[in-house]
């Protein structure tokens, strides 16, 4: 009998194996097999004849995507309170938002409409902030559990520096709550996991960071926080953390900054200085460059181009809801274009990204957070999405991609014509 | 009996008067009286019972916008071939797609998709690029015509630094095809109205400017082109015109610059100089600032700011195909974000735009180019669009002014669900 998790998609394949390569192949097989990618092929190769096929015509195939980085409760108010800056904008806006998820009913209604429109994106791999609540977390977990997208999801750590209603009464019970979801969560699941997630250093006590620290080092866990976004963030760790050189380096110091044993995901590094990013690559640190929040917020522009040259691991981030869309093709056009304005404004000695470094960034860059996923190569995750761009009408031929790069920049989600992740269809 | 264009829309109407103030009233009426707007109103007036009314419930409507720059012939390729800068963007890919209008057939077939897709937009009036030749732009006057919305539109001068196959021979046969185009078009429109279109000072002789000069006296032409928009064009611009003091100079010594009788929009204006900016408000031209565009081909970001303080007149264009996306309302958004970045990388002394200021450019600021239009306003056309965001989904509830920022973020086409222009109901 043929497993079902093993057959093949035909259509104009494109997938990126390394920066600045972009494979394509028109009227091309891939084939799943256990869930794994078995390689890509202009005729189905003899061993595979006979196993299902769906032919998607002229529709693109691309490996799925992944969002290194995105707040969960702060789906709700995207693209709303667009004029302010990240402080002001935490307080304002997205403290008052995040406390309304102490209440389980609210949190259901709009983690529902999250999840709905996470499993209808490009999506297939995601780092998902919740918030400070247990139940809340849980119940976020549970619906992204259901979409079928492998997640790792955080309880958000902060017990100094926030509003009465959004911060833990102390270090002690910020690490209970964290074991006490733990539990739970760890054994519960099997398509989303849990991450340890201190929000960022203003938000969290020496004492909290050292129970953390230990927490991590108990369960395991990889790490995701906030580095380097915003001038007055900056500023601010360096009056709290005097001793630490930079910022990173206030992570380090708990072993909460990657190295052995501690995948860690850093978002933003709009600000990393030399050392900082030294370290990064010295910790293997993922940097999640989400070039839409660093606009919105007005952070700047994340030098990505040094990344690159230095070798960091790196992938995107949609940051909802600093970044306002969920869609992990536009955040590829996004990081193009902002590369455009840092070269032509601040240091025209970094090249711009290319469509194909971005879409790199967004697929198989990211991916590697999750093992061996974002690319048709043998051996990785089976992670698909099939694209149907017919209803954006042009009236010549394109490559197929051309066709992916106007798909990043014109189309949304209403191209997607089908979703797979380790081989199954979840539509 | 009661004139069919004389109706009351109901609903939760926003609009802008001035910059950076957004009214909104909601559950409230505003009325066209004979392809006028006679005003918004919690309750309708005494003297219009009776007249029909659209209870558009809980749906926004706004003002039409309008897209004060963009390429109809381009459209076809927005969004490919995004890695290149202004001038080798226009060379490799540009002109070439621009030749092929001499074809007709193929003329019909994009201008078509382009016609069709600007129906369905937020646009209710625009200044439109044909290409150079006579027939593809008369096809493209038709099929706008067709539409229902207003729009400017311009054969292209060039006859110099095109290629072999999109380039007029001479200044006079360039000269020739225009009178010949004028006296077919000027009569023949009832929505369309031919506009006098240099492409740019690089593509036009002395002679030619001469002779485009003579015919806009004679046919009381407004005239469109480009300004200072790419620091190597600008170069080019310099070497060709050694005698204007700056790029601006060069169109004004031919009275093409604004000024009495001469109503003109120059697209960009990233680097222009002081002296530039202050014959723009001397001559009352209207700046078209494309912060897509500027961002895709790597020009830069205009001086938004410094032109609000100015006084120039001002509005917002999509620069289809520099720009990729035909959403007046994401124009808007982008020109907050470029703004932001401006601040952050370039200019801290010149505030980024507010959602309110970027709104208003997109339907007021652009609008008075077309006299009377872009406001809900006593005496002005009646263009309106009824906009339905219930797609996407929120979990609490929103003001009518956060909800038009939120459609312009993460909105699209899909929520336009009516559209006037002087009371004329398009869909």
């Amino acid at each position: 009998m043929t497993n079902p998790k093993t057959f093949a998609l035909k259509g104009s394949i494109c997938f990126s194996a390394d920066p600045g390569h972009l494979v394509s192949e028109e009227n091309a097989y891939v084939i799943c097999e256990n869930g794994k990618c078995a390689g890509v092929y202009r005729e189905l190769p003899e061993r595979f004849r006979g196993i299902p096929c769906t032919d998607a015509g002229n529709s693109l195939i691309i490996p799925g995507l992944t969002d290194l980085h995105l707040h969960a409760p702060q789906y709700s108010f995207r693209g709303t309170h667009m004029d302010l800056e990240l402080l002001d904008w935490l307080d304002t806006v997205t403290f008052p938002e995040e406390a309304r998820y102490a209440d389980l009913e609210y949190a259901g209604k709009a983690y529902r409409i999250f999840a709905d429109d996470l499993k209808k994106s490009f999506t297939t791999r995601a780092c998902i902030f919740g918030t400070l609540h247990v139940e809340a977390t849980e119940l976020l977990m549970d619906l992204t559990e259901e979409t079928g997208i492998k997640a790792y999801i955080g309880k958000v750590n902060m017990d100094r520096n926030g509003p009465e209603d959004l911060q833990e009464e102390s270090a002690e019970s910020s690490a209970k709550a964290t074991v006490r979801w733990l539990e739970d969560a760890q054994v519960k699941y099997r398509n989303v996991r849990p991450i340890l997630t201190p929000r960022f250093i203003p938000s969290c006590t020496d004492e909290l960071m050292t129970k953390l620290s230990a927490i991590q080092q108990n369960y395991r866990l990889p790490v995701q926080s906030h580095l380097s976004e915003n001038p007055g963030e900056a500023d601010w760790v360096k009056d709290l953390c005097p001793d630490s050189e930079f910022y990173g380096a206030a992570y380090d110091r708990f072993g909460l900054f990657g190295g052995e044993g501690c995948p860690t995901i850093m978002a933003h590094c709009v600000h990393s200085s030399e050392e900082e990013i030294a370290l990064m690559k010295q910790r293997g640190v993922y940097v999640a460059h989400c070039p839409q929040s660093n606009t919105n917020l007005s952070s700047g522009i994340a030098p990505v181009r040094r990344f690159m040259e230095k070798g960091l691991n790196m992938g995107l981030g949609t940051d909802i809801a600093g970044g306002h869309s969920l869609s992990m093709l536009r955040t590829a056009a996004d990081a193009v274009q902002v590369s455009k304005l840092r070269w032509r404004l601040a240091d025209d000695s970094q090249k711009a990204l290319s469509f194909a470094e971005a879409f790199y960034l967004a697929s198989a860059g990211g991916g590697s957070f999750f093992g061996s996923t974002g690319a048709f190569l043998e051996g990785y995750d089976f992670d698909a999405l099939i694209l149907d761009d017919s209803f954006w009408a042009y009236p010549g031929t394109l490559t197929a991609g051309e066709r992916l790069e106007r798909l990043a920049y014109i189309g949304d989600e209403r191209c997607i014509a089908g979703k797979y992740v380790c081989g199954e269809k979840l539509f």
